[in-house]
């Protein structure tokens, strides 16, 4: 496969590198965008040192695959130009992910939707991915109706700049230094604060409306209820979130434990007499999600509690997306796209 | 008043010393009770330094009020002898809470409980304090049915060496070392982890449980359902809660706010266009408990949504007990008691 990386030098373009690597990912030739700013610079893949390019003015990256991970406003204005010249886009912004054109894939939930491309495919939001490894194999077997979903987000969904301002917040912290607020409006270190994006009239911001109004598509449940609170605490790369449930009938905690057992990508945590479950920095540079405190809701007899945290830059983001690559090739996508 | 703080070397302990000496409390005498270890070191009070003394053998702590501290297995053997020598024991432990003798009192919420002591006075836990000023003023008008709460708690609940923990750890994880888990089992520099309390059959930790069962006291309103999942976070002193509540009726966010508007002991932080909500490190050393982020619950149509932060200190412990004193005194209770 010719393959591209859009946005190689970002915190998600890194790690696109490395599990391109990692994982083998058949490539052939791989090509690197990055701002101008980095045009020129080298990056070494496999021994190979690869330059950094800038995007082509023609929008024709002359790719197989597309990774594309440079930030809404590029994939927004240019992404059905790299599609049209060819390349499936696997777009990990949020541009294009309720566009009706676009089919937006977890593999393991509904990978078959990749294959109904027109072009592009986008990767769900970080938190949605997260909450739904847990979600989606309840929903299959047990409907779900209405889940609360409080999160603790680690700084990496903010980009390298997120984990930069939180150490060199922490460290002025510790010195008794004032802190300086750049990439965050509010300070991170030894703070929390309400996710930093945009407030709609109903109150909610765009991460708590992504939560909703993506696992109504992925699930394809349009009915689906979803309360989120999204939260930024001083964590590096994982994401950790609450989540409350309720299904179309009651459910017992056993249940839930067979159905997750046997569930692709999600590992069970949920170690009552030692007190461990999953953490963000246990689920930090894991492929995994893990799930656990898995009990009866105390308010909702059948309903269920859960507690969740995934690497947000590998199944929030990177991973799913060549999860996405590879499920197109393994269902022979592109030998059938040459048989057309 | 002739005053006793029984811990007086501990977290909370110190805060007492602090907040009886700003808020000017009426004291005659105060009694310094402390660890063998401590005896016999001093304690500046409004110039007065003041010895530290072991408790007595035979209980009588020659006081009028006692704010005890002294973690529960101490209170647990020893307060009914406090009080049988004649000291109203506020306690801040959790030793006595759900005891039918023992109110368990929010002056703001069910103050006049206090006042039917006998002899103990049962301080809240801290996330319930900080959850039920906001749900309380709500409850009296609206009748609160349901609430899930989701906890970012401080490592102050577990006293100074929680504080302690998450220094050292921090700086020991960006110097690249090791980090040394001592207070908490699990790591808290730059994670996070499912509060550590024992985990009974329900699989529901104990603080979660408090929250259920001490909420149900306050209010008393013993069908309330609550389900809770309670979380360690890298923030020094303040908890912040993410809830959603569900009332006898559908209630509206004007409803909401002209209610909270009026309740005493918080503040609305709720400022949409700017993003600027209850923060830890906003809500640390203020005696308010801050309340923002309030919605309507997307789930539920006529269910709230709400964010708040409360320092774990003071209104979580030590600001609520001393409040608690000034309660009995404002309503005469000690001239009563020497009428009787």
């Amino acid at each position: 496969m010719r393959v591209a990386i859009v946005g190689a030098t970002g915190a998600v373009g890194q790690e696109f590198l490395r599990l391109l690597d990692e994982r083998n990912f058949p490539i052939t030739t791989l090509r690197l965008y990055a701002s101008e700013r980095s045009a020129g610079k080298k990056i070494s893949y496999k021994g190979q040192e690869i330059s950094l390019e800038v995007l082509p003015e023609d929008g024709n990256l002359d790719v197989d695959i597309a990774f594309s991970s440079a930030g809404g406003s590029i994939s927004k204005a240019d992404a059905w130009q790299w599609a049209e010249h060819g390349a499936v886009v696997i777009d990990n912004t949020s541009a294009w992910r309720m566009d009706e054109r676009v089919p937006l894939v977890v593999p393991e939930i509904n990978g078959e939707a990749a294959l109904e491309n027109n072009g592009i495919i986008a990767n769900p939001n970080c938190s949605t991915i997260i909450a739904l490894m847990a979600l989606a194999p309840l929903h299959k077997e047990f409907g779900l109706k209405r889940a609360i979903v409080d999160t603790y987000q680690a700084v990496s969904g903010a980009g390298a700049a997120g984990f930069a301002e939180l150490e060199s917040q922490t460290k002025a912290a510790l010195a008794g230094e004032a802190i300086e607020a750049k990439k965050f409006q509010h300070p991170i270190a030894f703070n929390l604060f309400s996710h930093d994006s945009e407030i709609d009239e109903t109150g909610y911001n765009f991460e708590e409306r992504k939560l909703l109004h993506e696992s109504r598509k992925i699930l394809a449940a349009p009915d689906l209820k979803i309360s989120a609170t999204c939260v930024r605490v001083p964590v590096y790369r994982a994401h950790t979130e609450a989540i409350h449930a309720e299904f179309e009938r009651a459910v017992t905690v056993d249940e839930v434990h067979e159905v997750l057992a046997s569930a692709e990508g999600i590992q069970i945590i949920d170690d009552r007499e030692n007190n461990t479950f999953p953490m963000p920095l246990a689920a930090s540079n894991q492929d995994d999600c893990f799930v656990g405190r898995i009990r009866e809701d105390s308010s909702l007899a059948g309903g269920i509690a859960l507690f969740v945290s995934g690497d947000q830059i590998r199944k929030g983001a990177a991973l799913n997306a060549v999860q996405i690559g590879e499920y197109l090739i393994d269902q022979n996508y592109f030998k059938k796209l040459v048989v057309k």
